[in-house]
């Protein structure tokens, strides 16, 4: 196997680089081809790293000191000139330079997207990049969702585009032979929705590069019925967050009515734990990551308060796509659907 | 209490006329000063009434036959012309003539939203009709959304008035004195979002008739955040059809986990019946109603598979929106928001 190296943005996120180390720990001996370069403040990581003798013994691990921090609630167009040697740009430059395959960070999304975009660029052809993420499905499968913020506003041609990328990344990372590619819209008809995804779905149905099946809706984002579901950053972001202010108020209210009775509550927890099997596939630390498709490099955004589980979960992503050499495909891939446009556009 | 007239369209819906009729039943006990006329086909509604008497001996009750029903797969602007005879048609007729203060149907919601705009109207001033419904809040309160569907795009200026239309039903049906609206966008600083969203928050930072609260996220739909949510039909489909096809997934897995062992089975159910309460607040039954604001009349649109519990729920919104006169209370401060917004141009 290729050997491949990732970089960590040690100091992004909302939990420290205690997390960041610790996956790293579990990340060293799950991929034994893979390098690392942690990059962060030596100041912190020095003594920190004291505990982590694995880490520090492991000739597949480097340091690379950055002086800056991007902090949640810096603004991503001042950060580019205001933090120069920040951890985060840190790792875009060691993708950049072909020093690493992927980078995780776990900082300021938005911050990551324009650093991203300036640092690595498009792919020749992308108009826009996108971000994407695994949704857990009924059937216990997962699908694509994209994009989910990169882009408050598409044109049908670049929702086109997402349909393409997120088609190559089911193949690659999610072994879908012939993944089912949907448009997320308010409704199923043709005649439903604005201008933008009508358009988007005429040029889906006369690509031969997308298995496209049609419209669904919000309730199908769950329902096995697509592997790639594609909408503007604005929708996709909406989507999303709504599922996740749904997901906690349904975990605070379990949790408050097991909260009485010790009776009840020791029953209830013998009983979720004889079915945690059952509920592991909504377990949010393996969904962790979602990946920014479309530029010249591998992009792994973690969650901002992720465990060092669902870090781990965010390097692995990285890993996959690295090793596949996801960028060269879509680059291929798009490459050809441009190619069948302008065909198609002259015949 | 001023006598109230609510029309039921007694075909549309998935259920059948049964669930109309067994919740029409309800209402009659809970509602003692509230008239209703059955709406629908004579041929199927009488051998039906049979089997309820205490619908029949009510004076409170009569019937309006109607030849025609409203497919929920009819096109929404064929519907018009195809079936003028349609009990859906019939209902809104009654409104329009003054004969009922509002009413309910389970069909087709396209065809609803067409059939409402073109025999009801806009109030004056009003650009857009818009479908709101209730959202369980984490506090145990609730917080209206709109709109959910019936203008995919809308500008800024339509946003406002949505955002004025929410307050007052906030303000009459909720019973918030000051309810806080806000608008949704992908995330709560200023610079998030497109432009129309952009635009739409200066608009209402400005006005006097909105207690405009600022930019909320989808993970705050049911954080107790906001008493209104602002958005456009496309967002707000999404966003609720999304919560919805989140929560079918996890109310699936839960009764697969457990589905296994007999103990299980009844310790669970046990569990369950104990802790009921805490549930209640989430039983979709009690939010099943959305209305269509903005229109010289009350139109309550149910769940197209409503049981006769939640269609129950719808009637009971609709009398409380009639009984509070909600199209005058809008048409009021609609033409306030005008006026404020001509008189800022003039300075």
């Amino acid at each position: 196997m290729t050997e491949l190296t990732i970089a960590l943005d040690a100091m992004g996120g909302d939990q420290g680089p205690g997390i960041v180390v610790t996956a790293l720990e579990r990340a060293l001996s799950s991929f034994t081809h893979v390098h690392f370069i942690l990059v962060g403040d030596e100041a912190v990581l020095t003594p920190l790293l004291q505990r982590y003798p694995k880490v520090v013994a492991s000739s597949r691990v480097s340091m690379q000191h950055a002086s800056q921090v991007v902090a949640m609630d810096d603004k991503p167009s001042a950060v580019l000139r205001a933090k120069p040697d920040s951890s985060m740009r840190g790792v875009l430059e060691l993708v950049h330079n072909g020093t690493a395959q992927g980078c995780v960070s776990a900082g300021n999304t938005g911050a990551l997207m324009a650093m991203s975009y300036l640092t690595l660029k498009t792919l020749p052809g992308v108009l826009r990049p996108a971000l994407v993420a695994s949704l857990p499905q009924q059937d216990g499968g997962q699908s694509l969702l994209l994009d989910l913020g990169a882009n408050p506003t598409c044109d049908a041609e670049t929702l086109c585009q997402f349909a393409v990328m997120g088609s190559v990344m089911a193949q690659q990372v999610n072994k879908q032979a012939q993944p089912r590619v949907a448009l997320l819209n308010m409704g199923r008809e043709d005649l439903k929705g604005h201008d933008v995804v009508k358009h988007a779905a005429q040029l889906l149905k006369a690509s031969t590069h997308v298995n496209y099946i049609g419209f669904v809706e919000g309730n199908d984002l769950f329902s096995s019925t697509a592997d790639v579901i594609v909408c503007d950053g604005f929708t996709g972001n909406i989507a999303l967050k709504s599922c996740e202010g749904l997901a906690e108020l349904l975990y605070d209210n379990l949790r408050k009515s097991f909260s009485g009775h010790f009776f009840t509550k020791l029953v209830a927890k013998l009983l979720f734990r004889r079915h945690r099997k059952s509920w592991q596939w909504l377990n949010p630390d393996q969904y962790n990551g979602a990946s920014l498709l479309g530029l010249r490099g591998v992009v792994m955004k973690s969650h901002g308060n992720a465990s060092a589980n669902a870090y781990f979960s965010a390097i692995s992503h990285a890993i996959d796509e690295a090793a596949a050499d996801l960028p060269s495909l879509i680059h291929d891939r798009i490459e050809d659907a441009l190619l069948e446009r302008v065909t198609d556009q002259r015949d």
